[in-house]
């Protein structure tokens, strides 16, 4: 017996594109496809192809399209808002990239690598350093996750201040388009006006639109200087006012700008080993500041020093420390990079990925907090973020002592609460998260009626049979 | 007897939205909106309207989709490819910009200007340096050209390198689609991964989706240094070394880097008044290189200093010279500018608007040269551009005391032995320039019919009256 003996035609002729070696059908060798990370989706699905080549992902897309076959494509799964996990309840069937994994070229001239699809992050980032060269997406899940998959979602991360989203690292793209046919759109070219900017359309449609199969992308140098701070502050508006100051100072050397409040070194020292306060007093808030140049070392030690003399002048920072070490840099970051951690032993949490023009977070944290308070008298909040690109993770820990499965039972109240106060601020309640399953119906229903019919207009004109990771993102609630 | 007396019972409709006042009917008054600088196109059109508001273009463009009116949308009309110009012998109306011209917003806290689609880009450049900020965004034509177009053409200009075009510029839209509906897309935030980059849509599209009537661009701190300095050098290759080892030293600090021909010298000193050779002897090549820091004008010194004798130790440069002073930084960059300019008074030239992977252009220019003279032996090929971009302008002036028209019949021909070389590095055909009219025919033919046909589909989509620009960009030949 082999394995698609129970399986129907259709999903026979799938099978054998890939050879039966690359597709799972047995229920144990599929569930890992048909979760998300934090278990808030699970899904159903028939069948798990794993296709070695772009053809072979074309001639599945040409077969789904001819069939009305639902796919899901995945890639490194690490997303948290379930636009990886395949419908419950239907067949979808899980096109993975995950074989297709090569680096298929550097060029340390034209400053650009070419990769499949299905690269995970880590190794892009590796071969840019064997080569002498820094790729700056960096992420927590940077382990797994896979490079299509950060197209796809238009990955953010902690060093967008300076080098922008996944969007802004790419050239060019190579997609297979729901019909099956291959846009081969892998330009390396700084300057191209040669017609509608397909490639920024599949950037950020997390699999509605096509499979990113390959990409081209851009590589910039390794800076020779590097100075993490970590400072203790008053308030947001300090934090606002050392931000302004910093982009000043620094520009494009300034590469992280992140604000974390007092809760966050509580819960961070308390429930993360190795993690201790850097300051001797506490303070209620607290920025990493995080500088790279390119010429030299001295430049990043005098932006630094300069930085912080002026802002302890300005009575902005109450209190500093400059990492002294690599070591210490690290340390510093794994504070922050824990932060999402930490909550869980605190028990539950609900979460927002939230962005407000800049000069808009003190107000729109003042704001959310009280609205929250005023629902959840005893609610721990726990805003933390990019503050530099105006992204907070507005999370909100579960009074000490409460019920954890009531305090979730919450979330979508206190969402509607948030998310007002947001889009009151002109913000977004998908920051870089993505829509997923999640936002699709709230996103829908927020924005404006005339985005949504010119996204399903695009959608229908691309996919016309309708068979690209289905529910997701886009369509009617 | 009023001007619209003669007009259509349509047309009359149409000026009755913006008033008699602005609306242009004779035909004096719209004979500067029927050409392009260069003289390639000339249009016809009854009617020019100049609209006062997003709520007047949206009526008009309403009553055009009812009536299937053709629109063309008119910014500064300095554009070189007829995207501009109304089609020869229809009856296009011209939607001028020319009155949106208020700067709605400026906010230093968050860097961003908000712009009504018409205002001039000097006048942008102009609010930011008086709050202390850089608008990056520069051009020949920046005096007379509006935003609204820099948008819809994706303009780049002399800052690329460093800043990005136009698209990097801009974080949101307003924009009047064909049907008439507002898209208030006029976000402010560095994240939003909500839906579709309809923003990146629109932007290039060079108004054949929509009218962009407002947006948000993004501000820059003012550099507190910056050395431009003048290389000879023996070749592209060397020029490529040279870049890379800027790039390398620093970052994004560096702002330009311009190779010029020895040939453009010759022209320039001889024709434009007041240039004069930065360096004592000829070189067969030129590098202008422009370096800004946000930090301090020391660092911005010892990057030059560091970047030249480097350079010097490894024989890229044969001699080079930084300027002195403000005015001597103008001249370098006066030099450059002017060698469209000082190319006129030798006769016919025919121009290419390319690029290359930044690697390719020293291959790119030993086989276009090839080619080029073994079509017309005597051709003074003028190649100069954006080497940080990969942009050139390969112009070729006609051979000295040839006929300047029996030279320019040679256009096409010329085209194509150029652009095949092009294709055959993965160029592009069409870099900064855009596609208008002068590139439709020749892009539709040379794309991949696939991304033609994704092209259309978008079209229909959006204009499915066809009102909007038509005849530029994309379509059937």
């Amino acid at each position: 017996m082999t394995v698609s003996d129970n399986l129907s035609d259709i999903l026979k002729a799938f099978v054998s594109i890939v050879g039966e070696a690359n597709a799972l059908t047995a229920a144990a060798d599929i569930a890992p496809y048909l979760v998300e990370s934090r278990g808030l989706y699970h899904g159903t699905s028939p069948l798990v192809l794993k296709p070695g080549s772009t053809q072979e992902v074309s001639a599945i897309l040409s077969l789904a399209s001819k069939t009305g076959t639902p796919i899901v494509p995945a890639g490194g799964r690490t997303g948290h808002v379930g636009g990886h996990v395949p419908r419950e309840g239907q067949a979808d069937v899980v096109l993975s990239l995950e074989r297709m994994n090569r680096i298929r070229e550097i060029d340390t001239v034209a400053d650009v690598i070419v990769a499949d699809g299905g690269v995970i992050l880590a190794d892009i980032r590796k071969a840019a350093e064997e080569n002498g060269r820094l790729f700056p997406l960096s992420l927590g899940s940077e382990g797994s996750c896979r490079i299509g998959g950060n197209l796809s979602t238009n990955a953010g991360g902690t060093a967008v201040l300076a080098y922008g989203n996944a969007r802004q690292l790419c050239l060019g793209l190579e997609v297979v388009l729901p019909t099956g046919e291959i846009w081969d759109g892998l330009r390396r070219l700084k300057k191209d006006n040669s017609g509608y900017d397909l490639r920024d359309l599949f950037i950020g449609a997390e699999g509605t639109l096509g499979v990113i199969t390959g990409a081209v992308l851009k590589l910039y140098p390794q800076p020779r200087g590097r100075q993490v701070a970590f400072a203790g502050l008053d308030s947001p508006d300090e934090a606002l006012a050392l931000l302004e100051r910093a982009s000043l100072l620094c520009g494009t050397a300034l590469t992280g700008f992140e604000l974390m409040p007092r809760i966050g070194i509580e819960f961070t020292t308390r429930h993360i080993p190795g993690v201790r306060d850097p300051l001797a007093s506490a303070h209620p808030w607290y920025a990493l500041i995080d500088i790279s140049t390119s010429d030299s070392a001295a430049t990043a030690e005098r932006m630094i020093d300069t930085l912080l003399e002026e802002a302890f002048e300005a009575g902005l920072v109450k209190d500093a420390v400059i990492a002294s070490s690599l070591a210490q840099q690290e340390a510093f970051w794994r504070l922050r990079e824990s932060m999402s951690e930490a909550q869980k032993p605190e028990g539950g949490s609900i979460k927002h990925d939230v962005s407000v023009p800049v000069s808009r977070v003190p107000r729109f944290l003042a704001e959310a907090d009280a609205a929250v308070l005023a629902l959840i008298p005893e609610a721990r909040v726990f805003a933390f973020g990019h503050l530099g690109d105006g992204n907070i993770h507005y999370n909100i820990s579960q009074p000490v002592g409460a019920d954890k499965a009531a305090f979730i039972a919450r979330w979508r109240e206190v969402n509607a609460v948030v998310h007002a106060i947001v889009h009151a601020h002109a913000g977004s309640i998908s920051a870089e998260h993505g829509v997923g399953q999640l936002k699709r119906d709230e996103l829908i229903a927020s924005r404006p009626a005339i985005e949504t019919e010119l996204m399903n207009r695009i959608k229908q004109a691309f996919d016309p049979a309708g068979i690209m990771n289905p529910g997701k993102m886009i369509g009617t609630p």
